[in-house]
């Protein structure tokens, strides 16, 4: 912990500061300079608001030198971690691509999609069956029906299932059902159902808010982790910014900035992240340039009348020839698919 | 509904958009420009995606002419709603002062606040028993001892009582000690919970999230609403920008947006909104300015040993001084306090 | 100058710093924790930039200490500086007003404005002669012509005046007639504009860029002072953020937090900041609770027909209202106006 | 022109609209809808502020339907426009890669840096004569002495120079030297410089501003081609959010976007949209997957000595192992490089 005192702060206001800090445990180091005096703190614990430091008089600014989150920094497991699904490893050397509709709607629809996205090469599906819309009038997921068809589809083609939880009373359904438990991005600091999913023993797949930051995503992580899940994958699905072209700004930097900073196998959702189906295509593409060690894809055999989401779903065809694509572009960057 | 072709569109993609229109229910009329065509559907219901129909081929654009919120809506009751706290007035002429600590500590602390407020001339007292922390290291909060101590606390003094409630299992018991349950920024969009609020008959105070849009902070009211609790207090308190200045950028201009387009209470929270504790009286003046009907500010009796959020805590003594500024400028807006 | 080493980080790694801070001409301390070794450097000149050190192995972060802003920065002038424009003292006890069209359409038009303006209580009339305009084939102002008009107009009713220097061409001529020289939100990293500024001897009224950070806009105040003139007031106009029910979110907060940095007067421009005319009341009265020192408000004597900005142009009627109730808010406050 | 009355609005209110419309020279069609009345003009002009009838009484919204740039839009020249500059065709099949240091710092420096990037198959040479800096003790650059360098060094290698024109003064300079004058993004809206630069027959690269919309970007490249150059280049650089991980967010799908909504080459210039060395790599690879029509990429034989932007700079090893990587992603998506 590091405290910078302002310009001509007094002896007493220097004194007060390393008070406090003796006070919380800290040894303190303090080094004076030709303008600013700094305060260094070594201590046990780095889990303090800095700016309780900043609010003190003479003190310019404070800076932690401990990253707030521990498990799921990459020092903690720096060779990488990889998750093993249903046979198929996530965070290898293999691109995986998960892909289905955004709702699960019907037997036929969800059966439908299973065989297209197997046959293309995806190796999960994914579909939602408890849906959080922002609207109370719009279509809210079948519930557990739904998680029952799309398991036998998956089980019929050889996939992995993902499907979204959206409160710690749907875990227990979840888990008979999906092999993957993703945390939606509204979702992402509700701090309650993190700390229930941490002690499961199935992987996480958590969405980063469209405000969050990749710190934030890291600290959601963290809370995951400290209850002893440690099979968590982090996903980019768009940020929300000024620029209105899009549904959000798909943050495609995210996904090296993260592989730096954490162990963590990386996902992308750019179907989410743009939100209109002729950008999915690029942006998936330029997630498997930029990295990513698995793919979120939204697609409908029949777009057109899906009960949601339908404007960023592809057709069968187009996902078939982005596979195609996306296994050149895997190639180039030395990565299977 | 508004629908506008692209230049250029061709008499096929105009009949496929019509036909999609009524096969949704919606009457539809035709009008032929020099450049554009434009579509005008009219109907009963206005649930629907427009990225729906900008998805399809020749369409330029869609245009949603309902808003998407009924109840929440102004016209459906333009004189406005008042919402009575034990005997307190909210969204009157009055402006109404909640203030206290971030988080309940110990029974000293609470009795200690409410005098300090109450003598201030607040007639409501804050306080978290249950907080969401975005480390899993930090405080988390004191739970039903909590809000035993801060009931008796504000029964002592005159006061109502604001608390958070974080998710559904906490409803029962918040109901019993809370006056007016809180839902923080971060659980703004969290479906379940809001549904369930509809459900009982004690006022909302529903925070901003922080990277929310006005829209969506109506549509969560609408949530709540459309369950049968029609008592929802909207409440700025920050929102997510490029400026690192500042914790959030409180968006004072939301205070006469929403007064434009709801006629729900608008309250605001400058403590969480800039979080630092120095801009915390100049703003809490400028959302009075700008027509607020209640505002949230933290006091805590000793901010340098809060357990959390000293930082944004005004002193004692500062909180009487800021309650004398606010007097004279709800004056000069014409209001009381 | 501190430079926190990554955990582990060699000792060559930590040489290798130690030699880059040394050749920069800093004086080295090195100080050694648990977990991370800090090099705290002391030295003559600061203008580097921080990702140098970052970009090196073994390196965590970097944080410069020292301002890059100093003439503009508090401690240059602490009491304060207060600018005399004819008589009229910007930065001091009294709020000033400043109010008038966005651009001069003829003769007529500015001479009821100056009339309509002075009478209410202005102090000053702006008005453009030179727009900048987003579109080649808006309307792009009177230039000569209309400072003429506006120098006529504003010397009958004895008001200063405001106008705004697109680019260096035009200084000469803006300074014959205009008493302040406004730069506008979109040239305020223009720092060749800048740099020509410093060199004259009239004050620069500096809008803040739509997305520039606070930081920024000092740095900017710097390159002007950097060139001899010292009479710079800064101004909030709004800032560009994903909230899409105004125009620019008008960061109130920023007169505050500027008020603790620096040494200059504030203004703020709720017009341009909100861009409705009915949120630019509230938010002038927000600015005024909030501390700042001057006010720039658009009127215009028939807003329906105006050449530009119509729609944020406040109405006659409206502007003597609202000074009405700026005066209340500026008395509560301790100000006059 | 729609514009859309609210739920409502009087018979006096829809007839001061439908004035208003006749008089700026629209033919207006009503239709009146179970809650909504909507007025569509048709008209010649499109060049109005909508907010203009936005603020009328009784109106909820206006959208104006054609596009406020003509020469800058797709279906101006749908086939799309290819630019040749020394022979080397920018829009066309082939990905072009535009590489070099910050800025010409001197005479051995620019000579190495055009034999690196030649060596490596970039086609062009970039680097700063003139350099905009936050700062006013930064370094500013070499002028026209480093003009003379650069063309020297890249005629020795063959290659297209691109270098930066600040202000109107300097583009005299810059046409004796320069192949392509690239506009910075703090230029983006200096109109008086884009109506400069579409009098000259020069290509111009168009950079966005870091808070700038593509709407606003496709204006200002309107602006340009209103003059009559039509050989403008647009280039994604990274736009400012709230994350602060990376320098900008580097807005990859502005890409595909503007491939959808203009005729003109797209350019990506990832050094700056990240501001890390590390991440440059990886954000390159995604601008050519995401379609990019060139690169420009900052390079520097010695990046721990540049007088600027050192710490986004390539090595020169590492910027021969990008375009390897690049070549196969651009056959990937069926381009060449």
């Amino acid at each position: 912990m590091l405290v910078v005192m302002q310009a001509g702060a007094t002896e007493t206001q220097v004194e007060r500061v390393i008070d406090k800090l003796v006070m919380m445990g800290f040894t303190v180091h303090r080094s004076t300079g030709v303008t600013h005096t700094v305060l260094g703190g070594v201590g046990p614990q780095e889990q303090f608001d800095p700016r309780e430091f900043e609010a003190l008089d003479g003190v310019k600014e404070c800076h932690p030198i401990v990253s707030p989150y521990k498990l799921a920094n990459k020092s903690f497991r720096p060779q990488g971690t990889e998750i093993t699904v249903r046979g198929v490893r996530i965070g290898g050397p293999e691109v995986v691509v998960m892909a289905g509709p955004c709702s699960i709607e019907n037997r036929d629809q969800i059966e439908l999609s299973a065989e297209i996205v197997a046959k293309a090469g995806a190796k999960g599906i994914r579909g939602g069956a408890f849906k959080p819309r922002s609207s109370p009038y719009s279509f809210q997921g079948l519930g557990e029906e739904g998680l029952k068809m799309i398991r036998a589809a998956a089980d019929r083609q050889g996939l992995f299932v993902v499907s979204e939880v959206m409160e710690k009373s749907q875990i227990g359904v979840m888990c008979e059902y999906s092999d993957v438990l993703q945390v939606g991005a509204r979702n992402m600091q509700n701090f309650n159902l993190l700390r229930e999913l941490g002690t499961i023993r199935k992987p996480i797949l958590l969405k980063r808010g469209i405000a969050a930051t990749i710190e934030e995503l890291l600290l959601s992580a963290e809370y995951i982790m400290s209850g002893g899940n440690y099979d968590v994958i982090l996903c980019e699905r768009g940020i929300r910014t000024f620029e209105t072209a899009t549904r959000n700004t798909f943050d495609v930097s995210a996904i090296p900035v993260l592989h730096g900073l954490t162990h963590l196998p990386v996902a992308a959702d750019p179907s989410h992240g743009v939100g209109k189906r002729n950008l999915v295509a690029p942006m998936a593409r330029a997630a498997v340039a930029a990295g990513t060690d698995m793919l979120l894809i939204e697609v409908h055999h029949d777009p057109d009348h899906a009960l949601s989401d339908g404007a960023q779903s592809l057709f069968p065809e187009q996902f078939v020839e982005l596979m195609e694509q996306l296994r050149g572009i895997a190639k180039a960057v030395g990565r299977g698919l």
